[in-house]
This record gives C-alpha cells, sequence and structure tokens, in this order.
C-alpha cells in the first residue's frame, strides 16, 4: 500500500478499502505523506465523491486519530447540537440553558472560530473569567451537576480531522458534502455523541450553497448515523440574513443574555424553538415537536433558562455580573450607524458580505492563530420584512479602528437588497430531515 | 486574483488567463502559496488538461522564474538533444562529441538523477575530476572553444520547474502530457535552446506508456516549438528493453567510453545514429537523414569523435586516463550472475523492473538529496532476440552489499520474457515526428 496508488485510485474512481482510508489518515497524522498528498486526495475526492462505505471509514479513521470521550456512564439521553455554520450564530448557547432547565442533558465539544463563522467557545469567553479547557472527568462531572457543560475541543478530538479540516479550506474543498460529512461524523464519533441535531445552514455566508445541497447532506448524515448506531436529525435552516441582531463576540453575549431574559429576535428564536424541539424528541419520549415548544417558551418566560445558564457559568468559572448587567460588556470606540439611501422593504442581507466585513473588523481569525477582537462587529437594525426609508439606520459598525470605517460603511450598506415588492417573511427553518 | 479561484476554475474545466498563471507559479516561487494549493492545481490539471496557450503561459513563467541564457550570440545553429527518461540511456553523453566533431555546437543543461532514470551529469561525474558547474560565460566559453559543453542545471534554471517536478512526483502525476510538456518548454526557454530533439521513449520504466501518449506529446511539442519560435523534432523510441548494456554510473561510463571507440549495442548505435541524424538535419542543410547516418559513422570509425570526447572531458576537468583505459572505473565487490532458468528467444526486458533493482542497489536516488553508489547496478547480457539456454547468464547484478544478492537475482530475472516464437528485432526507433 503506498500513498501514490491511493491518490490514483480515487482519480479513477474507485473506491477506497477501510485499509486504505486508515493508512491515508494514519500517514497523514504522522507526517509520513506530504500536505500535497493529502492534498491529491481530496481534490480528486471533489470531483468523484466517496461512497458512503468510505465516508464511514474516514469518519472513524479520523476519530479515532485522537482522544475518543464514552459519555453512556452519565446518561443514553445526552444530545448534542451542531451547526455547520452561520453568521451571528448563538443558538447552542441558548440551546444548552434551555435544554438542562428541562432536565435534558447537554454535553458540547466545541470549536474556536475561522473565518467568518464565529465560534462558540469564542463568543463565551467573552464572560470574564469563564473557562472551558476541562479534562474528560470535570466535563462529565460539571454536567452531572449542573446538566450542561461546554469544553474546547482542543487538540486531541480527532486532530485528523482538524488537519484535513485546514488542507480542504486552503484547497477550496469547504463545500464537498463527503468531505464536510466525514468531517461532522468524526466528531461526533470522537466525542460521543450519539443523539444529535445538525443545524444545516445554507446560503450566503455558509459552505452550502443551495437547499438541494442542504438536503442531500442532512438525508446523507441521518443514514451515516444509522451505519454508526446514532440517531441524527437534521433541520435546514435559511441563511438569507444574519441571524439574530449582532455580529461579533461581546455584542453576541451581550444579545444571547437579553434572549434569556426574553428579548429575543423573531428569527433567533424560531431557530432556537425548532431545534429544541427537535432535541427534545430525539432525547426523551415527547415526539410533539409543538408541545416540545411550549415546553421551550415556558422555560423562557419562567426564566428556568436564565438560571439555569447561570449556573452553568458559574460551573465554568464565569463572572455573573455580565449576566445581571449585560452593560458591562465593553463596547467598541466607534459605533457607526450605516444609513439607507433607498426606501423599501428589506428582502434579503447577504450574510457572506457581513461576516466578511465583521471578520475584517477584527470579529474573526484569518489565522488559526490569530487573535480576535472582542469588542469589533456589527448590530443589525433592520431585518428581513422591516420596511426602511431613505437616512434610516440599516446597521451600526462597531470598531476601535477608525480607518476602517469610511469602506466598511459602504460595503455593508450593499448586503442590505431593499425592495418595492410586498415580502412574505417566512421562517428561517426550512426542513426537518430525520 | 487568488489562489482558490484559480483552483476552482481549473476544477471547473475554465482556460487559466496569462496572468492567473504567473500569479500560480510567482505565489509558488515566493512560497505564499502552500505546496498543497498547487497540488490541488496540478490535480485538476491532470484531470482536465491544458490548452496549448495555458501551456505556454506555464512554460514561460516556470522559465523567467530563474536564470535564461542567450546563446545566440555563439552560433544560430546550436543543438539541444533531451530524453523523457530511459532505463541505461547514455545517448546523450555519445552524441555531443559525435556533433561537435562534424562542428555542429552542442549546449547541454542537464540535470541530476531522480528515482529510476539516471542522470547524465551523474553519469559524467563518474570520470574524476569531471565538473558541470560552470558560470553561463565559462560554458559559453566551453562551446566556442572544444563545439560542446554539458552543464548541471543546479538551481538557476527554471526553479519553479524543479518545485513542480517534485510536487508532481508526489502526487502522482508523472505521466500528465500537458505538465510533461510544459515542464520540457520551460527548461528550453531557459536555457535558449532553439532548435531541440526530444527522445520521446515510451512503454515501461518510462513515464509515458503508451504509442499513442508518445505521439501525442511529440505533436504537441512540436507545435508549442513553432508558437515560441524553437525548431523541434521529436525521435520516439521504444523502451522496451533497457539501452545498450549496462545500467549504473561507472558501467555506463565504461560503455560509452567503449561505443565512442567502436565497441557499440546494436539498439543504442540505432537511437544514436537516428538521433544525430535529426540534430544534424536541424542544425544544418544536410537535410538527408540516410546521408547524415553516414556522417555520423565516419566520425566514430576514424575515432574524431572519441578525439573530442577527450578534447571536452579535458575542458572540463576531467582525467583522461579513465578514457584511455576504460577498466580504471572502479567494479563492485559482488558481480553476481542471473542464470536463465528457461530455454527460448529474449522477447522482451521489462525496463521498470531493471531500473527499480538498479536504483535499490544504490544506482538511482530515491530522494533528490540522496547519494547514489557509482560502482553499483545492472549488465545486461542477452538482449531482445538473443537466444538463451538454461543455465545461461541473463545478466549481472553489481553491488557492494551481499545482503541485496538474492531478492534482487531473483527479481530481475523475471524481468526476461523468454519465448519460443521467432521475434523480428525491430529498431528501438519508432518514428520521427517534425
Amino acid at each position: 500500500m503506498d500513498i501514490k496508488s491511493i491518490i490514483r485510485k480515487k482519480r479513477e474512481r474507485k473506491e477506497l478499502t477501510k485499509d486504505e482510508i486508515r493508512y491515508f489518515v494514519g500517514k497523514l497524522m504522522k507526517e509520513e505523506i506530504t500536505e500535497a498528498q493529502a492534498a491529491a486526495v481530496l481534490s480528486y475526492i471533489y470531483i468523484n465523491g466517496l461512497t458512503e462505505d468510505e465516508i464511514l471509514y474516514l469518519s472513524v479513521a479520523m476519530a479515532e486519530s485522537g482522544d475518543m470521550i464514552d459519555l453512556s456512564d452519565i446518561s443514553q439521553n445526552i444530545v448534542d447540537k451542531h451547526a455547520t455554520g452561520g453568521i451571528g450564530d448563538k443558538a447552542t448557547i441558548l440551546l444548552m440553558p434551555i435544554l438542562a432547565a428541562l432536565e435534558i442533558p447537554v454535553a458540547k465539544v466545541s470549536s474556536r472560530g475561522y473565518g467568518i463563522s464565529g465560534g462558540t467557545i469564542d463568543k463565551l469567553e467573552s464572560i470574564p473569567g469563564l473557562k472551558t479547557d476541562f479534562s474528560i472527568d470535570e466535563f462529565k462531572r460539571n454536567i452531572k451537576n449542573v446538566g450542561a457543560c461546554i469544553m474546547n475541543q482542543g487538540l486531541n478530538f480527532a486532530p485528523a480531522e482538524g488537519k484535513i479540516y485546514k488542507l480542504r479550506n486552503q484547497v477550496a474543498c469547504e463545500n464537498s458534502l463527503p468531505i464536510i460529512a466525514s468531517s461532522l461524523m468524526s466528531l461526533k464519533v470522537a466525542t460521543g455523541s450519539n443523539k444529535i441535531v445538525f443545524d444545516i445552514t445554507c446560503g450566503k455566508g455558509t459552505y452550502i450553497k443551495t437547499y438541494e445541497d442542504a438536503r442531500r447532506l442532512a438525508k446523507l448524515l441521518v443514514r451515516l448515523g444509522k451505519a454508526l448506531e446514532k440517531e441524527i436529525a437534521c433541520v435546514i435552516t435559511n441563511m438569507n440574513q444574519p441571524i439574530g441582531y449582532s455580529i461579533g463576540h461581546n455584542l453576541e453575549m451581550r444579545e444571547t443574555v437579553m434572549a434569556l431574559k426574553g428579548i429575543i429576535s423573531q428569527d433567533l428564536s424560531d431557530v432556537v424553538e425548532t431545534l429544541g424541539s427537535v432535541m427534545i424528541a430525539l432525547a426523551t419520549d415527547n415526539k410533539d415537536l409543538n408541545a416540545n415548544v411550549q415546553m421551550i417558551r415556558e422555560v423562557l418566560q419562567t426564566g428556568k433558562a436564565y438560571e439555569k445558564f447561570k449556573q452553568m457559568v458559574a460551573s465554568q468559572g464565569g463572572n455573573l455580573s455580565f449576566l445581571e448587567d449585560p452593560e458591562l460588556f465593553e463596547k467598541s470606540k466607534f459605533v457607526i450607524p450605516v444609513l439607507s439611501t433607498e426606501s423599501g422593504i428589506v428582502e434579503s442581507i447577504d450574510a457572506d458580505i457581513v461576516g466578511s466585513i465583521a471578520t475584517y473588523l477584527g470579529a474573526g481569525r484569518m489565522k488559526d492563530t490569530g487573535k480576535i477582537n472582542r469588542t469589533a462587529g456589527i448590530t443589525i437594525n433592520k431585518k428581513i420584512g422591516d420596511t426602511v426609508t431613505v437616512g434610516e439606520t440599516l446597521a451600526y459598525i462597531h470598531t476601535e479602528d477608525e480607518s476602517k470605517i469610511s469602506g466598511t460603511t459602504q460595503n455593508l450598506k450593499e448586503a442590505f437588497k431593499i425592495t418595492n415588492k410586498k415580502i412574505n417573511t417566512k421562517s428561517r427553518v426550512l426542513e426537518i430531515i430525520k
């Protein structure tokens, strides 16, 4: 067995064996094949695809390249939620205390952000003192005690996935469904999740551009789940505008705390309720999604979810005064309104442009070792369906760097598509596939 | 312009512009793109090909990545000969003094060997003292004074080609015709050759496996030559057995000196006469190839070619006593006969197996920084068309390492295909394309 014959085989659209895939992943980890050779394999996968067996072998091989957790000693009903990437997405942070308040344990292993997609870990760390570096034992103890814990993916879970993730970004294979599917599954195998709800975002600002591709990925993940004895459901959501009202770390944490206190945007609420209801259905005998939505609304309205969030933040060392008074989250020196030059109704907000500007302002990492600026970001003032007149504020730019204001103001305005026609504001949620 | 959009464009089978190709080569040289990204470009070129314009742009961009020679001040009739790789090929070293003896100047920029193809520079350096590290001025002076000079390609000619050559080997793109063609042309552009005869070897032990691919490459090179105002002719030769009687550095130099003294195998003689006659036709008004072959035979028979070789070796600092007495070339400690277990006629000798064994014995580099063993190699005792009986010697293994004897003996025997049928020994030369 050698890497060149594996490259040739995939180039000739032949199915790789389990051993060949293990060889590829193993040699990549030992640096006994070059990144160029791995890139060639990815490129031919992009063109020729992978069979479902190949995806399973690749998922497991990547999972086995690092640490593996077994959570079955805590509960059989632990549920995991994973989004494939979105702009302004704070649903995970909301869902953890909501589910825990309903006595459904949530174990979340998450990563830092890279590129225009923010990372949940990074966002949570806007709460001073909050730590996510746990040993597996501490992680389990927190879940037992509080009902929810989030830990940093670090370098130990599926490190091969991390290597391939970086390579797939380098060689423009971000939108290859078999590569995305095996990446996602490898992390779920490594982190011991047996019940998983995937939020498959599609549209601008995310890897999966079309609804068709999102459906294809969702169905693939459900089938892969069956083969790996995992219960998987997928919620396909539309990324035709950023999620909620803010993009950027301090801004999003502030919005999250406010949401747990009852002030929440319609589209964020839609996503949280749908994802949450599907998570409850996976973890419990409550299969009626509408009833589950009612349960979610109740823990939000009664403040139980907020109380659970406080317990969770406290157990992870975070400073609770930032929850009591979200105005404590530091703000940027410059908060500049972006004014509309048109009148009409907002039809869409290009999440790719918004994400790129936020990254440029410092709210995203362009290198995996890069720093983020916690105060930088964007707040959206007009969402899809809102009427707007000339001179009204569409959004605000938050930055410490005066020189970045003029260029981004013009660009951000162009992210807003304004129409004269009537808009039917549809739910962000397109379909549930399980 | 960015590398990911170039990768996508080639993946979608679109034609890259001159600027995009220059960007790719330039960024690769500056290490501002990764080898993984370059490998992705090569992989998609493998699948989707390159247009002739793209090949031209790539050739020129790689040439312009390093030093360029202009030889027009010496002569308009300097001719270059380049083989695409063969096992036991010593034709270049023979042709240089032959042509120079006919007062046709030969300027040869050559490389070291890598993998199973030996390098002309490496072979010549078996003559103690012989140097090939020249400045361009010294190179030109030698050509003026002696009529022929060979210099080491070093790192300065088309360094981008060198980088891409290594990558293409890593990612199994060795047999991609557009990549081969652009590599060849880039070196010819950089080293200022305007009249070139390519020896396109095909079969086992060389990158181009089929006659059809060899013809396709030959026609492509001739067309590229026209676009670059170079006169190009291609001789397609069959690699159905190693060339001549020996593989390995000292062994081949010994055979070369003997050939210049009149003792030459039929197949080597065929190749040298054909290539030489085409080279003469390119460089002079003598277009009759048969007449040119007569001229070549004359300079060999009269010893003029041998005298010219002595001048050439002397001008490059080589010890002439090794020419006077080729027995001075050091031999291996072990010279082991490989005996036939069949009787019949030799139908073919697998040059890939022979080359691989020679490399394993130490006669080839497996890394570009690897050392070669000058005495190691193989001598062929029975060539295609020779009758052989059980117990007769097919070949000899030359090695310093006793532990390598038993395995290689068996393998080498298997390279010989013995038949009971009559064999029509055809010329190694299959076709001339110009």
